[in-house]
């Protein structure tokens, strides 16, 4: 470890001062040869780099789980790296719910960012600060430096980029139904969850006090959830095993008053899961006396009182103690500015191309929650697909003709192999031999109307992306990967044959491989949902999924955090002190 | 484990419902003798309880070192108890210096005052409210509970005692000098530590914003503590260490502009120190390039400046990062208010008597750092004393007369024993014998101007109590011990006898038991000063003399977590985040 640090030392002496041959023979005095070339190789290195061709500035937004695993994946001595976020950590969010109660700590599931960084090659540059105006015209971002809500300190500041990684995530949608923002509570910061806790606590003492009558007790320990999706739910069982493990036998006269309900406009909750999996949620949730409120929607938020209406009920209102808003996602105002700029201002979400590039701009890539890939439809591009793949110009594809193509064209336009599957056929060849009929496999030949017929429905199976931890961390490391590869791939593209111009695809297209997704339950159930449509429900250990989970973005520091949150838990029980 | 919480389950039942003989029955067939047995007998004390002579209330002010003290060693059985405090929890004040670094996290150094209730007998209620004034007329404190600032929700009520145990601590003292409230950070509650670990990293932060001049950047990492006590500089070595272990890695460009700065009036710091440990603090900041003002006041804080003045240099002000302010503490407006009330408006802080009585009221008690002990002088009692002492009325004490109250002399009056000591005396015949000059021992007989001239200079040795844990403990416990024993006592005293009055003091007066005093360093290094003038400096561990400190406070659960912080900032450092 010292010595460690005593080459640190040495080799930043070196790049500081550049006092080459002052410092050779010093240290070959010292201490021999070898750390000699070390020091020399490195230098040699950082010389090279700063006095060769300037590298291309790299900016990235965000440091959630998109724009985290860009950065920990990319080659960073290729690039001049900065990194631009209001936090100046990541945060595993899949433990976020655990965080409102106690069962696991803040700290535990952050990871500092410039821990990351130091374990990466090259110098990388963070600015703690909010980017609040992208500015692809000059390519440069418009950032502002944000301190504590008192401190009136503000700051802002330019910063120019070559390529920019936008990773920013998305805020928490209202909706704008009146009084959401001022009275309920989010969950989507780290912050967030720290303030559901205090405020969970806070509502047990205030229904604790001595002056209050039985239904003022009640209004206090009244906790709403709005919104049946995998965080509502989660954080409701999550607070019903705080109530009944912990709270109860410190609130004892209070403990009978609680309730916990659930609000979703849907018919069910956990609805992108497998019923399955939704129905033995909602069963579990009414074993556990949490009220669960399907059909109604929440129309206005007082201070006091939650408002809501279903076809059947009409318009009522509630007192409630606490509010969780956990209804999805939207998008922040600097990308809806961004998306006004660029021509997309008529969408809903940033569109990208399958290679994760915004459309309509030049070096701008946007990855997570913040953008939606836009797909490239088979249909719109069939006449040129016909025509680089019929070689020979003779109005028709021949069976070789077609499998010359076909992986480009897979790759090109993955939901061709969806559609294949979803209709339990195997190959293209089955595909248009069952459009034209009756011809045998090996002489089949199709004209473009025949080929067009054949390939309609195909675009159906395009999917847009769940906003997941998984999808965010898997575009960020396809990113980081292009980067890696570029001048490579420059000379030797590995991408598609391009349908509409020539030559092939720098790289290919991003594809998403799904793993599987995981619903905690509370009391040690949960329900996974595992690709190719197995479901497991029951009794699991959340260190399982946990360990699955993690395995690649979280540290060890951090998985040791964790693992020790939940070791005290399980001997001292959660932690009730509000603060 | 289920067994015990099925028994509590049913005793509750029992208590509830008072179905006394269908429960017996039931459970008799149910589950055989033993269970009820054991029902029979808790049920037996409950109505025992509630149906005989109803118990005193007491209500206890505070959750601070004195008032849990107190509360944890009372049999609370005795009374009808009732907690009041703005927190639901003790803080083990001695690791928050350590708490704004990140060295021991903020949930570690505390226990759920609920945890506690929960293990002892009878059933305590606990307000999180605060006390806003304290009506001695009525027996009664109005209180007020305040949730999170932004809530506004605010609620008023009144409790009612027969004994009141002031416990509230001391505010921290701005002398009022201008700006000091808005600008300084303060060190005396766990948010104030985690602000100011906050703090701390966004200044780090902001000054490795882009577009800073290099006296910016150092305006931000110049970090003001105004106060040489323990607490100011503990938290400076904290944050040395912090910064020099931690930070330069993680911030190398721009650590080497952090400045730390130690503002103290006094000509050095740690007066309340052997003069050795002073010194050996003073040159070990030196050392680590902490810079020590000593002899300088600080006039005026503003924003972006700190003003200070000494007697050489006159008036000047320095640009700031962040400053804390550490110069000791002041009464509570509450205790400002009481105090006019009982007649005590005219003093500085609020006195008790020697059993911590509040002077002027009847019921009420103090203790820890919001009263101060008003020891009786001698001086003021010499006639009664020479009253009691002459049996037989002759106009001279006797060495048998003056022997037979000394015991009673020396408890009620502590100084008498500090004033012999201080002379290297054995016995106060020594300061007869010593004052009237020739007599020998065994004829020594004195009048009462003898008698007054000799005891003249011991009330010198009146000394008040430090505002520490250790006193704030010692106190709580102490009166917790009267508490319980108060019955037995008011037939058989246990006190000396009352030289003014007839009879014996119901209780022993208060006594301190001064076990040592410990200053972190940092660095690993530490200075300790104990009982006789023993001083140990030099490298020792903060396990050891947290393990003593922490061995009658602190539950295994806490010290258990703040090892186990301790041993992941030994594996992984500090924790860098801004949360
Ligand atoms: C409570 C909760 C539980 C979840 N559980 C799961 C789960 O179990 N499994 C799963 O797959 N997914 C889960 N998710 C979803 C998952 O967290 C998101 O899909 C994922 O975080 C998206 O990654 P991202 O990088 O796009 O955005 P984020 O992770 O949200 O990161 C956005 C980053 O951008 C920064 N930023 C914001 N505004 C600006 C700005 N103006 N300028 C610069 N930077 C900015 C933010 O500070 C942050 O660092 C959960 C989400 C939540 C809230
Ligand atoms: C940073 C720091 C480090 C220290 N280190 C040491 C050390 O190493 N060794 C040592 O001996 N001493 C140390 N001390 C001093 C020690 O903490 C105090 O002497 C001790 O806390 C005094 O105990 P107390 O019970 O009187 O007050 P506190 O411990 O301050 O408790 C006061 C209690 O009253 C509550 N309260 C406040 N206002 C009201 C109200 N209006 N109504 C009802 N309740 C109220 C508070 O919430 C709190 O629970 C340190 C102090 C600080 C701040």
């Amino acid at each position: 470890m010292r010595f460690a640090s005593f080459f640190d030392e040495v080799s930043r002496a070196f790049r500081d001062r550049t006092a080459f041959f002052k410092l050779v023979v010093i240290m070959a005095g010292a201490s021999g040869g070898g750390l000699v070339a070390y020091a020399d190789a490195r230098s040699d290195l950082d010389l090279a780099s700063s006095h060769g061709p300037t590298k291309k500035k790299v900016v990235i937004l965000g440091t959630g789980w998109a724009g985290t695993s860009f950065l920990r994946n990319l080659d960073s001595s290729l690039y001049d790296v900065q990194v631009i976020s209001p936090r100046n950590y990541f945060a595993f969010t899949p433990l976020l719910p655990s965080v409102t109660c106690g069962t696991v700590e803040a700290r535990s599931i952050v990871e500092p960012i410039r821990n990351i960084m130091r374990k990466k090659k090259g110098e990388i540059k963070f600015w703690e600060a909010e980017c609040f105006k992208i500015d692809p015209a000059n390519k440069r971002v418009h950032c502002r430096y944000t301190t504590a809500p008192n401190s009136g300190w503000t700051d802002e500041f330019l910063v120019n980029y070559d390529y920019l990684v936008i990773a920013i995530g998305a805020r928490a949608n209202t909706f704008n139904i009146p009084g959401v923002e001022e009275n309920c509570h989010f969950l989507k910061e780290v912050e967030d969850a720290q303030k559901i806790r205090r405020s969970v606590m806070d509502c047990f003492e205030r229904a604790s006090l001595p002056n209050l009558d039985e239904d003022e007790r009640k209004k206090n320990l009244h906790f709403v959830i709005v919104g049946g999706g995998p965080t509502g739910v989660e954080f409701a069982a999550e607070l019903h095993d705080f109530v009944s493990e912990d709270l109860s036998k410190l609130y004892p006269s209070v403990y009978g008053l609680v309730k916990i309900e659930v609000i979703e406009a849907g018919e069910h909750i956990l609805t992108m899961f497998d019923k399955r999996i939704s129905r033995f949620a909602e069963e579990k949730f009414q074993r556990d006396g949490i009220d669960l409120k399907t059909g109604f929607r929440v129309v206005k938020v007082s201070e006091k009182e939650i408002t809501m209406a279903s076809k059947s009920t009409g318009e009522f209102s509630e007192p409630y103690g606490m509010a969780v808003w956990s209804t999805g996602i939207g998008t922040r105002p600097v990308i809806v500015d961004f998306m006004k700029q660029i021509g997309q201002g008529n969408r809903r979400v940033l569109a990208t191309d399958e290679w994760l590039r915004v459309c309509g701009c030049d070096g701008i890539y946007a990855v997570g929650d913040c953008a939606s890939i836009s797909q490239r439809k088979v249909v719109e591009d069939i006449a040129e697909i016909f025509r680089i793949a019929d070689k020979d110009n003779s109005g028709t594809l021949t069976v070789k003709e077609i499998q010359d193509v076909l992986e480009d064209f897979c790759m090109r336009y993955p939901q061709l192999e969806l559609y294949l599957k979803s209709k339990r056929m195997s190959s293209i060849l089955e595909l248009l031999k069952d459009s034209k009929g009756d011809a045998t496999k090996e002489a089949i030949e199709v004209d473009i109307e025949e080929f067009r017929k054949a390939l309609t429905d195909v675009d159906s199976q395009v999917k847009t992306l769940p906003a997941t931890a998984q999808v965010a961390a898997q575009q960020g490391s396809y990113l980081a990967r292009c980067f890696n590869k570029m001048k490579d791939t420059e000379e030797h593209p590995e991408g598609p044959l391009r349908f509409r111009g020539s030559g092939r695809h720098q790289f290919r297209p991003f594809r998403y491989k799904h793993f599987g997704q995981f619903a905690p339950l509370g009391g040690e159930q949960a329900a996974a949902q595992l690709p190719g449509d197995w479901i497991s429900i029951g009794h699991s250990s959340q260190w399982l999924w946990y360990s699955v989970y993690a395995s690649k973005q979280v540290s060890w520091r951090t998985r040791l955090l964790v693992i020790s949150d939940w070791t005290k838990r399980f001997i001292f029980g959660r932690d009730s002190s509000c603060m």
